[in-house]
């Protein structure tokens, strides 16, 4: 597939969706010139969303971070993180009972708004765990791995209860050339040992995508030919933009690198609609 | 977990969502007595659906079985199949070119109303496939397998398009005894083998959900703690209602035996919030 | 990695194991050359062995064809068959009863000459079960794939038996353009459908290695490290080697493309101690 | 299958072969009465073996705590571990360079045995990977995990070298209640997020019984016929026995429960010769 100017796609779009780490920002801070994408978008009318896997802090603080690196105009409104999704089964399906987490206490932000107790997996002793009624990982700072991973799995050996995980992503970038593995990839792990199936909230699934569409739909209608979705990750973005039914476009700023690109789609089979160097309108 | 009685729990809800297969009815016909159930929910103004893992007929053709077997009740615009949703995918996604497929000539209708040309694999050239635009899997009958489903790989190795799959089910029974291998489960073999990612559709993906939902939005208002899901597989009906945020209840009428319900649930972790001993009202 | 001339390795070591499928032969006949490679060796009194995933055919019978090609040199006594390991395992633990199988009836020469009586899975009724001690699965070809497959996966549901695999490739090629599914590609389909784990035999598994050095050991003593593998596919010829302790290298005349090699051998980290154009000693 | 007594078993064999955790030892020291298993071996000239996957200690160690327990008898060349098959393939294959390592100082034994130098990961400097020259997971104590972990998929981003996995299995008990998650556990999700092949030693893999069978060769001629597999674990001990072509009897004194072991022998297909209650001979 050919490179196209990221100038020549957008307008024949009504809303757009962007990932957040690699088309928006980096390791770095934000990818030189994507303020004024943001604001043609404004200008012109279009809509826009950020669709992060991300539960590691609130809306609030997140587009508050925006704001630190010199874009006010991603408000709270604008973000939507699996985070919010996973906080949505939590008020459906848990209702009541104290939720034990893998995380820091802002990433339990997403439990409390769900109108249930908290307690740090570091916290909960074995022997009282009548009360848990359901396990959240959310993030993979704020605990002691060797001791509280282990202590996840020896709960999840003696009470049968939901677990539901906020962020399906394995591993993120911490520096231009080292990454970090996330809490998607310790909850494949536990998933993988105690043979249970948990509820993981996280592009690609649909979920996300039909979270924003319906966010829209509220105010106004759309069709979903008229959404695209940006995205620097095939196996997420691309994969559950396709699926969804709406149009993608790869973007090279992130984690897919300009020489691997078509090899890549070509040897997984997905294939976003364009492909674009970034994100940037200048 | 105990055994609860399906008349004590249905009249909680203002919308129920049933599994075909092991629900209503089984390899022998309708499960006896079911046709109460669905009067007794018309009689009380409570709205129900079928969603199911089938993509081999057209929902006015499953509406008419259900006809001919005694319930007239069950009509098209009751049954929400994941062929629904695959045909969803080729109207936004493919738009134009051809479209081969496995399966018989009847499932090729979710192409057809797609507004896509089909050619079935058996009549398609490896030598002349330029128009083609997309694969899709419906049924495991219609073909040869041994021909057809490495013409499939092949035109995979050569080309790189789309793979939808419209049945996600492994198996489905043929006999109190015996059970055939599902699209689904060839689907699995394929993707293994190419490696690329296919796009697929059914139960327990919270799309299928999702568009039983919105079809039912848009002539009404409803939360989702007023649904609940029926079905008889855990991994499929209980899973993916759980994780769409509804409430769910497992029948031992089907593919769950009541000796095993409360072992698959401790061992899988997939937890519905009622066991009955099927969904009959008498 | 470099690509060597095999001319400058060979003569480090004492025995060099074969794959033969990409390394002496292809879809079109021997690979042009090779001729020279065995007779040299011959020469120089390097022993070696044809190590190979293939149970359609018995040692004899695959001897005979590399003669009719033009190699009168790859005696019966060269070739180690995964089916050879598959009736090993069939002597030492199954002993009795009838084994049914998928392949052809020359395949089925491996369980017979395990002293066991065999039937094809075509013959077998489903009602007449009480004798049949072990399921293997040889080859790809000689039954009715939709009919016996199937036919495969009820009588596992029906019967807790062994089920052995004597080929473990998914695909093999029929064309220069076209692959075929092997009979290890639909077993891997079985196994994840019926949740069973079966018994393997295949490179890169240890055992296939192991069974040639034995036979080596009974004549004389050699160390390891005169060993070396020769192989076109990283994850079976060049894995398995690597595992048990050989030096291996890897040759581009089969299906890992020129091109690819370098990528492969970064994204799998299977590494082998060479890479070669070819096996051609000229 | 019925449950046999191991009195009626043992003396058909000229060779048995023990799992370690499960069989002789558990969480609270040796099993009760299990010495005079060993003593009655001893006394009756049939040999025996331990076959463990434990890398953590030598087995100079390993037999001074059986020693210590109470058992002088099981001497140090009784004892076959996986981390000796580890040593043997850096002997082969890395033959030079620095080896660095997750696990304790005492488990770097095998790696410095097989000649090599060694640094634990938590002295390695990303900046400064020239000489390391292949990875060994040994033992999931004597790291940081958050820190160290992720210092090792950073490694493996940058430098493609051989990871050797010297434990396969995925946690082990620590008390009568709870588990840990082992360094096999760890390595799978290292294995899964890197997307490469790791060289992995332990039961199930048939390396681990070759390896205690040519051992008994080197002294004594003995068929397979004649050696017995005695474990706890289906999936592990049974299966690789199986594989082997030896007999095999499935003990209930560790982590298969009496109650589940048919439905585990069931749904597995992993079948034993026999089940005893434990392998004590009082």
């Amino acid at each position: 597939m050919k490179i196209r100017d990221f100038k020549s796609i957008y307008s024949k779009y009504d809303v757009i969706f962007f990932d957040a780490y690699g088309v928006l920002k980096n390791y770095n801070g934000l990818i030189p010139g994507i303020e004024h994408t943001i604001r043609t978008l404004i200008q012109e009318d279009i809509d826009f969303y950020i669709l992060t896997n991300d539960a590691s802090r609130s809306p609030v603080e997140l587009a508050s971070s925006y704001k630190n690196l010199g874009i006010k105009e991603i408000t709270e409104d604008k973000i939507i993180s699996s985070g919010m999704l996973a906080r949505s089964y939590l008020r459906y399906k848990v209702k009541k009972g104290t939720v034990t987490f893998l995380g820091t206490s802002e990433s339990a932000h997403y439990i409390e708004t769900a109108g249930l107790k908290t307690m740090p997996i570091r916290q909960l002793s074995l022997d009282d765990i009548d009360d848990i009624s359901a396990i959240v990982l959310l993030d993979d700072e704020g605990f002691d791995w060797k001791r509280d991973i282990n202590k996840i799995l020896n709960l999840l050996r003696m009470k049968n209860i939901p677990v539901v995980v906020a962020n399906t992503d394995f591993v993120y970038p911490v520096t231009e050339e080292e990454v970090s593995i996330a809490i998607g990839g310790i909850s494949e792990m536990l998933e993988m040992i105690v043979g249970k199936r948990f509820i993981k909230f996280g592009k690609p699934d649909s979920q996300m995508f039909m979270f924003a569409y319906e966010h829209i739909l509220e105010t106004r209608s759309i069709g979903k030919e008229k959404i695209l979705m940006v995205g620097d990750t095939l196996k997420t973005d691309i994969l559950g933009g396709n699926k969804f039914g709406i149009d993608t476009a790869l973007v090279l700023s992130g984690n897919t690198l300009p020489d691997q690109a078509n090899f890549l789609i070509r040897s997984t089979g997905i294939i976003p609609n364009y492909i674009c160097e970034d994100a940037v309108l200048t």
